[in-house]
């Protein structure tokens, strides 16, 4: 079942249409859609919702409850009576109380579905509880979409590197300040500009506060430290210095000595920080426009650094599909 | 077992005795060497060799069989009459016919020995007889190590990228020569200088052909075309240009439009190509010094890079225990 249908769960509707036939073939999995909430209602059908029907409902009307065989139920009535094995939980992210997402995460381990989420604010906040939770529901929590987009650095960490020991994590996490900065330094325009110029862009939101204020970075810094790393940090525990104070002056100074601004966070030894840094302009951590980097600190392959698209609505879905296809072959298979 | 005790052996006994416990304890897990061979003869016990003794006599002597309880067993005998559940095969690459790896992988098959290696040759000339061989007797086929080293190019497109279709790869494989095509940018140098500082430094061989030619990564672009994208390519379809004709004055020229000249392998739609290639300087491809870097073309994520050391004792075994330990995690637990 899928609560939330904005970007991301429209995106995840799109990319199972997309791939029904190759996820049959390659998996022997078929993923069926049991119900869809959003704040308005409940579309819910037992032998799967016509996705194609409920992407037309939305996209014309922007609520599901529009939908002629919706409901008023929510989307926690709906986690709690309908019968499903995954709940997808991509609600918006609300980094100050976590919810309704971590309600939605609760409740669906209490009713032993497994969790596969994109949500950060739940994670950032109640990390410990949602694991423990989980743990004693013995249902699989995966959340590989809510840190790094389609980079899927838990996954790297965990399996490709599963010999190895992460020591530090350092990286860009957050494309819409990526984009201000490489503005900046590009066209050595003001931060006001540039943000003016990713709104119009659509890159950044209306309120890009959370972008940079270092907020989105931390509460992502905060889920790859407790997932990869084993700590148990939450979003207070970040020192967080947005970007808010850099000129096109401290860019040009730093161009002139071969090194660009790029808003970083770092984990280190059990501390957590998110503030502007200096990086050479031949450092792997040097990328452009929206891109993210994670650099990964390890104690045999040494440096690895991870390249791609943070946000979107198609590549986050595809964090979502493998966290997906982790619990079919682990599970029920 | 381990067949052969260069660099590569030698790093995996290095990072066992230092991950011993580490191993036990995330994954229940005790490697227990039962012998060491490589082209003098073999170092076998039921027990476990000493892993500290066979580093001390290979370091002194240069070979096994200057250990006191070795034989001169070849590393074929041991494979097929030593009890083992795994042959670790890091014999060196040959391009020509494969062998000594080539044989010792069937022979480790047929004798329902799982194979992990790092050996390029036998899987760049004869991939689809070996992973029958495996299938046939029902064998773990694993190579992560072959083609990247320690970036987990296999692991990441296979688990991590497990809902999307990779469409195309393209990357720098070589860590020689793109030291020598840095060097070449950064100081204005000639091959031939950027050459002898290389070997001057340890970081090209006295013979650097296979580097230069482009040899090298055409092998590792085989392996990962095959092995991420189904393809069932060998060495000779791949057209091979390498770096002998870069000059400086080429590499003048492109940094003025702001490019670098890198040797970049590819595969897309079936077709196979090594070649020196213009990078944007702002792309992620562009990666400098010894680092090798691979991105992959994806449906649903996009583009994802990732960059990591291409070679080196212990790095490459940071792929070699993942692929141990994933062997360990589907077939004994």
């Amino acid at each position: 079942m899928v609560i939330g249908f904005g970007i991301i769960g429209q995106g995840f509707a799109e990319v199972i249409l997309k791939k029904e036939d190759a996820l049959k073939e390659k998996y022997g999995l078929e993923i069926k859609v049991v119900s869809i909430s959003d704040i308005t209602g409940t579309l819910a059908d037992d032998d799967g919702v016509d996705l194609k029907e409920a992407l037309k409902t939305i996209q014309k009307n922007g609520k599901i409850i529009a939908h002629p065989k919706a409901t008023k139920m929510s989307g926690l009535d709906a986690i709690k009576s309908v019968d499903a094995d995954i709940v997808l939980e991509v609600t918006p992210t609300n980094i100050k109380t976590g919810e309704p997402g971590l309600s939605h995460m609760l409740a669906a381990m209490e009713n032993k579905k497994h969790v596969v989420t994109s949500n950060k604010g739940p994670l950032a906040l109640e990390f410990k509880k949602l694991k423990e939770m989980a743990e004693k529901n013995d249902v699989e929590f995966k959340f590989e979409a809510s840190a790094g987009g389609a980079m899927p650095l838990i996954s790297l960490a965990k399996e490709a590197l599963s010999g190895d020991q992460v020591t530090a994590i350092k990286g860009i996490l957050n494309g819409t300040t990526n984009y201000i900065l490489s503005r900046m330094t590009k066209e050595g325009c003001s931060l006001d500009q540039a943000v003016k110029e990713a709104q119009e862009l659509g890159i950044a939101e209306t309120d890009p506060s959370y972008d940079i204020n270092g907020s989105d970075t931390a509460s992502k810094l905060v889920i790859l430290a407790n997932a990869i790393m084993g700590n148990d940090a939450t979003y207070k525990d970040v020192k967080i210095q947005g970007i808010s104070r850099i000129t096109s002056e401290a860019i040009k100074l730093a161009d002139e000595d071969e090194y660009v601004i790029k808003l970083i966070g770092e984990v280190r030894n059990g501390h957590l920080e998110v503030a502007p840094r200096l990086v050479p302009k031949n450092h792997p951590l040097n990328v452009d426009g929206t891109l993210n980097v994670a650099l990964l600190e390890t104690d045999i392959a040494g440096e690895i650094t991870i390249v791609g698209r943070g946000a979107g609505a198609i590549p986050t879905n595809s964090a979502i599909l493998s966290d997906i296809i982790s619990i079919w072959e682990k599970r029920y298979r």
